[in-house]
């Protein structure tokens, strides 16, 4: 049956989400646009919706051969792609490989302090609490999930984190962080989901130090679009894409 | 050999902590002291002292009847004891039976909901930066206490729960939530220390649903000595001191 586009169903920051004529499918239409400070700074960026797009097929398809479940299923253009329906948690999980951000601040530590054992942190995705931080008891006592959620995701997010920062370095990029969101297919197996992009990772080129990430339009310190060109160009030539 | 007071240590917000000629042991003053954010909020309160420092000696001794080790020696006087030196971790432990004060606009749910399976958080001790709530991982990756550290404190604070809890439903109290801190003798073991009193708890009279702690202080809503003796009379007539 050939895929065709239903109505919207979200429209995030970042990506606008639609419904198909497969109630298993979504059809993904990444936006260029950039939010900053949980959506209080916006801009229009042209071009970025090519990058974020091709860049989270590039490392879906990568976890994926890797043996990592996501809800990745295919392209569809420069700017859309098909993924799994889930039923997402309300829980973002970032991995800190290197202190950065609002690590920094929080604990008093040196910007890209090593993080041995690696970081890793829940959220509370709820814009109206502003994405609280917490811990896995908070977790389990507000019912967002159950431990033995809690532990699958902690484990395949590690694994995740172990594929990426290899693939990273072998392309001269450091991964510093990222955020993570899971989601529940219909059989109940708890998957990866969103996306995976430099507007959801710190990434620093390893000759230059430059930020490669969404960290350029945080601190306005140039054009977003060259590094994410970067990212983009140095993946698919290793990957072969 | 006869203990004597020595030099002053440090003066807390609440407890000043002088030398004993007992390299081992130290001599705790209880101060007529309250404070609030952080500190930000300072008042002289008559006989607050008295309170702090003999509910403490009970809940202390308590807690040693019942197995668990704690830094308590013995009481001084109305205001002052004689406690073990500790090297104190520089975490604060806290237990959440029911969801109450930041707990509730942080997580946006009603107050006095029940946390089940509770709720245990760490805070890292530092007026600095405002004594950040922390993760396990992050105290890891940041050298706070080790892994083993972590498993025992996180044991033992959910036994001194229980048994805190018991002992205050027996006397028609809701222990709320409370806060530990841990140190480590001499001998390398890890030991609860700081105090145990309503200054560090939330207690909920349960026939008239009175607060008897330190948020009447916050609240400023009341006499915090009335609370606070209140609490001292019941656990003297059901321990029998």
């Amino acid at each position: 049956m050939a895929i065709e586009q239903g109505d919207v169903i979200t429209t995030g920051k970042a990506k606008r989400l639609y419904a198909t004529n497969d109630p298993e499918l979504l059809w993904v239409q990444h936006l260029n646009q950039a939010t900053a400070l949980n959506g209080k700074r916006k801009a229009e960026i042209p071009e970025k919706a090519a990058y974020t797009n091709q860049i989270s097929q590039l490392l879906f398809e990568f976890l994926n051969q890797a043996g990592i479940a996501t809800h990745f299923v295919q392209r569809l253009s420069k700017t859309e792609s098909l993924v799994q329906r889930l039923e997402m948690l309300p829980l973002e999980v970032v991995i800190r490989n290197y202190a950065s951000g609002h690590f920094v601040s929080r604990f008093g530590v040196e910007n890209m302090q090593v993080l041995e054992p690696n970081v890793l942190e829940f959220y509370f995705k709820s814009d109206a609490l502003d994405d609280p931080f917490m811990n896995e008891s908070q977790i389990l006592a507000l019912r967002l999930a159950d431990t033995e959620t809690l532990v699958q995701i902690q484990t395949v997010a590690h694994q995740i984190n172990q594929h990426l920062k290899a693939l990273f370095d072998e392309i001269d990029i450091t991964l510093v962080d990222f955020k993570l969101e899971f989601g529940r297919t219909d059989a109940g197996q708890v998957i990866l989901g969103d996306e995976l992009s430099p507007d959801n990772m710190r990434l620093v080129d390893q000759s230059t130090g430059a930020s490669l990430d969404k960290d350029i339009f945080r601190q306005n310190s140039g054009d977003l679009t060259i590094g994410y060109a970067q990212v983009l160009q140095r993946l698919q030539a290793k990957l072969g894409a």
